[in-house]
């Protein structure tokens, strides 16, 4: 496995690389499980499997959230290896990813303004715009997204088609811990007694006897400070605090809104 | 030469292009002496030659300047094949660029606010989005654009470094009639006084005896309806208004501004 930390070395060597089919997922490190399936499933259907790490600081509202974001990169890079990842690009900074001081922008003016967009103002331009510079960059066949980030995979697709990106952009089902918590790099940042009781987030989002505003309630109830709970194109999504930890989970098969 | 009037049918065809460096040049039609310099320009540098002819209404901040931009179809495509052009995009509807109903947008949010930007709000906007639309789906080695709109092309070069698009982007000399005047679709819109009056715009934007302000003054004396005259990066930049219809020229070689 071969690690590029400048983008100009990156890009010299993808113009030599031998033609084949590409798989990429980008993550922002913090490794676990789920990103692993994604790996596995792109190093099965490709020729080449790329990883990116970067904690991408234009999609973090909040300045405290970026802080504490977890870094890990070294058990992150025997796990992307472990995965069968033939390239991981780590830029060394900020200014690798945006010579242009984040001047020039993606953005959607629609989807990307509500659920998670409506709480989190500029997260999805931050995401589109680092996303479409990667894309550009690694040049892949497929790129693999976790449907934990449901929204994001959605504007992902539509922005591919809108800018006619010749990628196939794959969503794949969220991986779980054994009680039902969608795994994410944030949940390591969950005290003891929040851990446990996060659990009961996916219990209740997923209850299709609840409506959506009913299982807000029961959220807040049990102890969630709750941003939403909201049911769209028969799926319903959900953002919770536990502290400064903020949890979204989303799940299919859902009628229209009650 | 081959004419395409769908997305599809060119994503199709390109797709199976034989390899080989590819030229692009962008347009809105109307094609005149200043476009056939480009078209002549990439046809000597490329093995193959696309031209686009579309008139993108995202980048029309006034209705009226939309509906009255000169669509001549017929004599373009003969210009284009004249000048050893391979490929035309000529999209049938808006739609068939617009997929997305103009939901995903590219923005710059310093240089695209100036100048013009300051005068025509939405109008980069609408351009770098169609011009990136345009050069995923081309493809090309190279692109040529025309100085006499400098600003966009200083925005399409920031755009395509800051996105990492693997395409070199060519800026080409200000074609010019006999007086001065820089070509424009838009010359064809003046009455014949304005026309004749039209030339005295790059004589007065030009003289390096008056400082910006003056250059002003001397364009209103003149019967312009100024919108700015400005001094950038050594360089002057002027756009003006004969009746409905606005004239832009730039010079280099100017001091910073006095």
């Amino acid at each position: 496995m071969k690690v590029f930390e400048t983008i100009a070395d990156w890009r010299k060597f993808r113009e030599a690389l031998e033609p084949g089919t590409i798989g990429f997922v980008p993550t922002m490190g913090a490794l676990h499980a789920g990103h692993a399936s994604l790996l596995k499933k792109s190093a099965s259907e490709n020729a080449w499997t790329v990883a990116s790490i970067f904690v991408n600081p234009t999609q973090f509202n909040d300045p405290k959230d970026l802080e504490n974001y977890p870094r890990t990169l070294e058990p992150d890079l025997a796990l992307a290896e472990s995965c069968g990842v033939d390239f991981v690009l780590s830029p060394s900074s900020r200014e690798e990813l945006y010579p242009d001081g984040y001047r020039y922008r993606v953005s959607e003016n629609d989807f990307s303004n509500r659920l998670c967009g409506a709480h989190r103002p500029g997260h999805f331009e931050g995401m589109l715009t680092v996303v479409l510079k990667l894309l550009n960059l690694v040049a892949p066949t497929r790129a693999y997204f976790g449907e934990k980030d449901f929204q994001q995979l959605a504007l992902i697709q539509g922005m591919a088609k809108a800018f006619f990106l010749p990628i196939e952009i794959i969503g794949c089902p969220t991986a779980r811990e054994a009680d039902g918590l969608a795994m994410s790099s944030r949940n390591t940042r969950l005290a003891p007694g929040e851990r446990e009781l996060a659990a009961r987030f996916p219990r209740i989002l997923s209850n299709r006897e609840l409506s959506a505003s009913q299982a807000a309630e029961e959220l807040a109830r049990s102890g969630f400070e709750v941003d939403y709970v909201e049911d769209r194109d028969g799926r319903r999504f959900g953002a919770v605090r536990l502290g400064n930890v903020r949890l979204i989970d989303n799940f299919g098969n859902f009628g229209a809104s009650k």
